[in-house]
């Protein structure tokens, strides 16, 4: 079965598609708002993993929408909340199975049950969230073990997909402190490749 | 690492074996109660999978506890869930990584974020479940493809784990129909081997 996962270019998304890479056909899938080029760093990690690899195009109302909703608020939950479930929707009209890197310990994005009950019904398709069995201390022992990663602070290693067009949408309208205070210190993770078993 | 997967011989906990294969060193665990020699039927099943198999006995008043809550209930669900949390326990005492084949639409057992917290934090372990980014449809697909299974009632595929104990020591105490009343129409599957891929 074909299955579309979201993939930023990250560690949890990487190692998503490894779990899943013997049960479907995966393609490692960016949705993005044609805002940045930024989609090309997670095109990148999609090949030093072995994945096909597609850029989805959403709608620009959704990144105003969000930018506009973490501008508010102050922090950026609600408004990658929002982004997150567009995109499992972009996915799912092009896909049999839609998944994601989700973590048992993730505070955003999170897919409840009746969110995935809905977008599976309303689909015809399977919404799979392969680490949402796994705790952070778990999912960073599989990434050692399987893949190469680089890690840094947002502006060194950029996400490949929505945040980072988030954050420059933020920036345009507000200006720099509006990124700050939104995004405080991130820390972000890059796939660079697999280890060798 | 070493993974220790309750198992009961079932297609849950057997698909969930495959999930984890590439990740850890799996071995293919049975809680049972020393009751009945059940647990050869889940020696069987991971036999049939390639995978080694351990079986692990938990203490008497555990079943008695369990039988005790189920009869006053009516239903399974509370017996079942101190049953299954005994078992975690048992198996954290042994391995690294403690694993079970929960899915995302089961009621019950159902690890909640606090349950597994808790037991990674004692133990010092990992747990994780990998089938429960999954719902039905998703697993009874994956199950399809890469699973052999027989599948009837519990009376002809007796479950490999304590379940089908926890029936024998109703119907000792209470009779038929007390298992009857707990547990109406069970539907159990039982692995028998791989697909060819």
């Amino acid at each position: 079965m074909e299955c579309g996962l979201l993939f930023s270019g990250g560690k949890d998304s990487g190692l998503a598609a490894l779990l899943l890479d013997s049960f479907y056909d995966v393609t490692l899938v960016t949705a993005h708002f044609g805002l940045t080029d930024d989609w090309e760093h997670a095109a990148e990690a999609a090949d030093s993993l072995g994945f096909p690899f597609e850029a989805v195009e959403m709608d620009d109302d959704v990144a105003e929408s969000a930018a506009e909703q973490m501008r508010e608020d102050g922090y950026p939950r609600r408004g990658i909340q929002q982004v997150h479930e567009a995109a499992l929707e972009a996915v799912a009209a092009e896909y049999d199975v839609v998944a994601d890197g989700t973590r048992r310990d993730d505070r955003v994005p999170t897919v409840s049950r009746a969110v995935a009950q809905s977008l599976e019904d309303r689909h015809g398709v399977d919404y799979v969230a392969p680490l949402s069995g796994f705790g952070r201390n778990a999912v960073d022992r599989l990434v050692e073990t399987h893949l190469r990663v680089e890690s840094g602070p947002s502006e060194a290693v950029p996400k490949g997909d929505y945040e980072t067009e988030l954050r420059s949408l933020l920036r345009t309208r507000w200006g720099d402190d509006a990124v700050e205070e939104v995004f405080p210190d991130h820390e972000q993770t890059r796939v660079v490749g697999r280890n060798a078993e």
